[in-house]
């Protein structure tokens, strides 16, 4: 019973058939129908135009949609435990040419209006610091919290009144949506950017990076080519997207995954460290509990010395949600 | 009819099987079994200890290993007309953090020990100019001709006189191979890295970075995280390349290309520009007579003003290739 | 009797008093009273509103100048003999993030628009291939040619066309402008930026990157500080400047210097390689008529195996010119 | 009376004699004679071999030692204070190619093997997380603190454990050594690479990097040129260096302004945030009592809302540190 992560299980079926599917050969790159087919898609489930490109994995997506935003010389305001900081080998610094990130603080991984302040407000406007040329919010969030609308609505009107770029990592966007019970177009916000996580949720190899302004998508197919990840058989990327947005697949897939979690935080009570409002658990519990969970077949993360960390996925099945729910009431 | 390119041909039923059976959860990234199990198969196939890592496309692949020979502050010798630097959208660049593609001549988009030394010797032993860190040579060339042994060795014994270091571009790998009538080894000779394409040649969505020297391949995982080409799910694409090498796929596959190639050039006579020694044909022919072939149906890319590109995949049914033959004598 | 380079030559007297009188506190990098007035006696000279920056090395202010002009992802036409691509030991690959420098042909290492568009109109509109982002001009030119008025107007024409910002790499600027007998807005035409080099015509270690886009200087600063350029003791450059634009100081000087090698340039007749139109003169000559120089006195370099390289100085005395037309004649 | 910085302040009259004796011609760049001495002089003085390289800035000396430890998928462990963390305008991300800097904690800017620790043994050993490939620490540090011998010594024996590269930050070095009144070799001790600073105490552009490994500074030779920091007329550079090594200038100049700290320290008593130990003072007073000393002449630095820094210089005058001292003890 894994609940290690949700970033590798397995590939759900409507995935499969469309690559099956897509297995007629057509233009290569993202020159075939289904890449070509995506803008589409994607403005109408936005509810406004956009221009989506799809990569293999989300560091490239985040990086991919940082360059458009940012100059070399520039910073990028995130959590200090955003993903881009901590787990993804340095990849900003290589992919925007040595610009920073510039920490901030936030409950539960969330940056505020105030945090991103206390980040940017001290840099002097003077070349020996770096300045801010964009921000970066994960949802939902390295702790599993989403962001409400206002929140990033607040987010976004402090970016344009900084002239700032505002990208959201969206590795687990569909469960954001899915907790917020809202649209892609309302979890999504005002942003600039969004990498729009599959992989994580039922896909093999895709995500998609959605470009709200085309002139920054023009940009992005240079830098997507540039780090080798325009893959010549690029419509087996496209035909994941449409899977996962057919019939809102992502959403449902999501949802299944949140409900797990949801019964498990059930069991949790006061040993929560955040709120549970995706698919991720932060649990209190001794080495001795956490051995206990081992013994009787739970695969999970410690985190810290003190604490588990657990995913549910797309395909969690519900005894196995049930069965960890017990496990922990009775430790 | 098509005779475009091999990169976006079907993929090979082997390879789906490969994938469908790797869709158990096993770890992420490349704790997987399958990927754990590269370096013992490529060693075997080799012949030598040998470190493989998957990633999605050619250019990641020469970049990532280039990027373990070459410091910022030097250069690669390369054809003119190489993949790397022609039609990369400027990889080396990024991935090389600036490091120059020193420019050589050579017949048929091969290098000789003469036009690298043609580059090289003049470059003074002076700061002022970028001095060489690297070779790269591909196999089969950009017009389809296949270096033989001696051929490599001879490039090699330069790059190990001169301390630098020797990379392959062998996109289409299996095709050189295949033609030499040779082991794997005997195509590859002593080079220190192989991106051993498979993309081209009836895979999906892999490649193996092939190092000889298992440090650089060190090095090269944390340049492929880096990048982002480190996938989740890699067990995905560990399982294409296992299913390319079982039972030599990668040759059999390549053959076939050849066969086809072969089929054609019959027909082509003084209409070669190259030898074809792989599955390229570069063939002169005027615009009427482009005109007259697409007209029955024949696909493919001009070639200038005065000629025509046609490439074969593992796929080439041979009645089209004989179709195209036919048509070719007819002109 | 030194013709070796003007790059090591004395420092001019007035630069020096400009100097010592810097030599009195004041604000640190450019917050200096002379770093702060570089501007307006730029605009004046010029005749048009333009920001100055000083840096060390015209090295320095080619990399910079470009940087404001070219993405990451793009490409700089320059000339195949270009300071540039030749002699700056990558720099360009470094400041630009690897931006790829697109080799453009002719006479007397000057591009003129067809040899420009000789490189650019081959490349295709997509992202496998480097797209063109600025033009990069030498005046005078490698070989100690000058553009004129309307050779530099019909290569903006160009850029403005296609949307290229456009460089003027100008280490030998006042020779040109002493040539061509025109005001320095003449010679510098409607580039986007200028390198206005001083070391070579008197000054220590000033260079003025001139930004005739102020929106580009603002960058500019930033990408100074960051490449370590910023000096915090700039009074002491920017006051090599002043004394350079002082009562045209740069002018006279590079009006010596041509003067000397005019004086030589008469004696040289058939063995001239390229007109004369500054201070470098590269003259056929054999080894044996070398070696009778040298025997002479006279300081050169080669200039491959059939010809040797001369260049004058501001302080090239006369009596050292006339020797050297004599010993040519005699030759 | 100016108390604003030392990087400002006049420049030595011995500095000036060296540089107007050093305007004869000689080899460009660092050919002559003057810059070929240097590693002889710089060994002597460090009681071991060593290489020394001029470069215009410390900030561009920090980052070019830093390029020849660190690769770009690297991180540079240094404090959170640190200048090349705060006051570089991003220059290490420039010039280690996007390698990260990794912020530790400590007493007065300080470093210690625990508060090192405590940055890099959470880093997992995988591919994921940023590897530390070096460790910088500042003597003094930006704080005015000095490290003892047995602290350096327990730095370096971590660095060495741990395969780590360990540059010094000298820009204030000669006040370290000044304070400690030790050899340089002592003020030192174990490093791999010290960037010497002379433009804070006295010279006008010029530092030294001093590579106790001689292969580091053969790279270091190739990244100088590439960053444009080789001056033409590198000559000026190495005079500076060489006025400030003879008879110990640089050793007499930091204890004069370390004499100056010294009396006006003398009277903050508990105002002092952190120990004088070398030319800085960082001072608790009011808002109202800066204004106060503001209406007396003083210049410095607001320090946050309740504090100064005043910095004195090599010729601060004794009245002028007498009289702020006397202000300080009225306050």
């Amino acid at each position: 019973m894994q609940f290690l992560s949700d970033n590798a299980a397995s590939v759900h079926p409507a995935v499969w058939e469309a690559m099956r599917a897509a297995d007629e050969p057509d233009s290569p790159y993202d020159g075939d129908a289904l890449s070509g087919a995506l803008d589409e898609k994607l403005s109408a489930l936005f509810g406004r135009e956009c221009a989506g490109l799809w990569v293999a994995t989300g560091t490239a997506a985040n990086c991919i949609a940082l360059a458009t935003m940012v100059q070399p010389h520039g910073g990028v305001v995130c959590h200090r435990e955003a993903h881009i900081e901590m787990d993804e080998g340095g990849a900003p610094g290589f992919y925007l040419h040595g610009a920073k990130l510039l920490l901030a603080e936030g409950e539960g991984a969330k940056l505020t209006p105030e945090s991103i302040r206390a980040v940017i407000d001290p840099i002097r406007d003077d070349v020996h610091q770096v300045q801010p040329h964009a921000i970066s919010i994960t949802q939902a969030s390295e702790y599993g919290g989403s962001y409400r609308a206002d929140e990033v609505a607040a987010i976004a009107a402090l970016a344009k009144e900084r002239g700032l770029g505002l990208h959201m990592d969206g590795a687990r966007f569909g469960n954001a949506a899915a907790f917020l019970d809202c649209s892609a177009a309302d979890a999504a916000g005002p942003v600039d950017a969004l990498s729009f996580g599959f992989v994580k949720n039922g896909a093999m190899s895709a995500e998609a990076i959605v470009f709200f302004d085309p002139q920054a998508a023009d940009i992005a197919r240079y830098r997507r080519k540039r780090a080798g990840h325009l893959q010549s058989k690029g419509r087996f990327l496209a035909a994941q997207v449409h899977a996962m947005l057919k019939d809102d697949l992502w959403l449902a897939n999501a949802r299944s995954a949140n409900a797990a979690a949801a019964e498990i935080a059930g069991a949790c009570g006061e040993r929560l460290m955040h709120p549970v409002e995706a698919n991720e658990l932060f649990v209190r519990c001794t080495a001795a509990e956490r051995e206990t969970l081992r013994e009787q077949g739970f695969g999970f993360y410690d985190w810290g010395a003190d604490a588990a960390r657990f995913v549910t996925a797309w395909n969690t099945r519900e005894e196995d949600a049930r069965a960890l729910s017990k496990a922990i009431a009775d430790l």
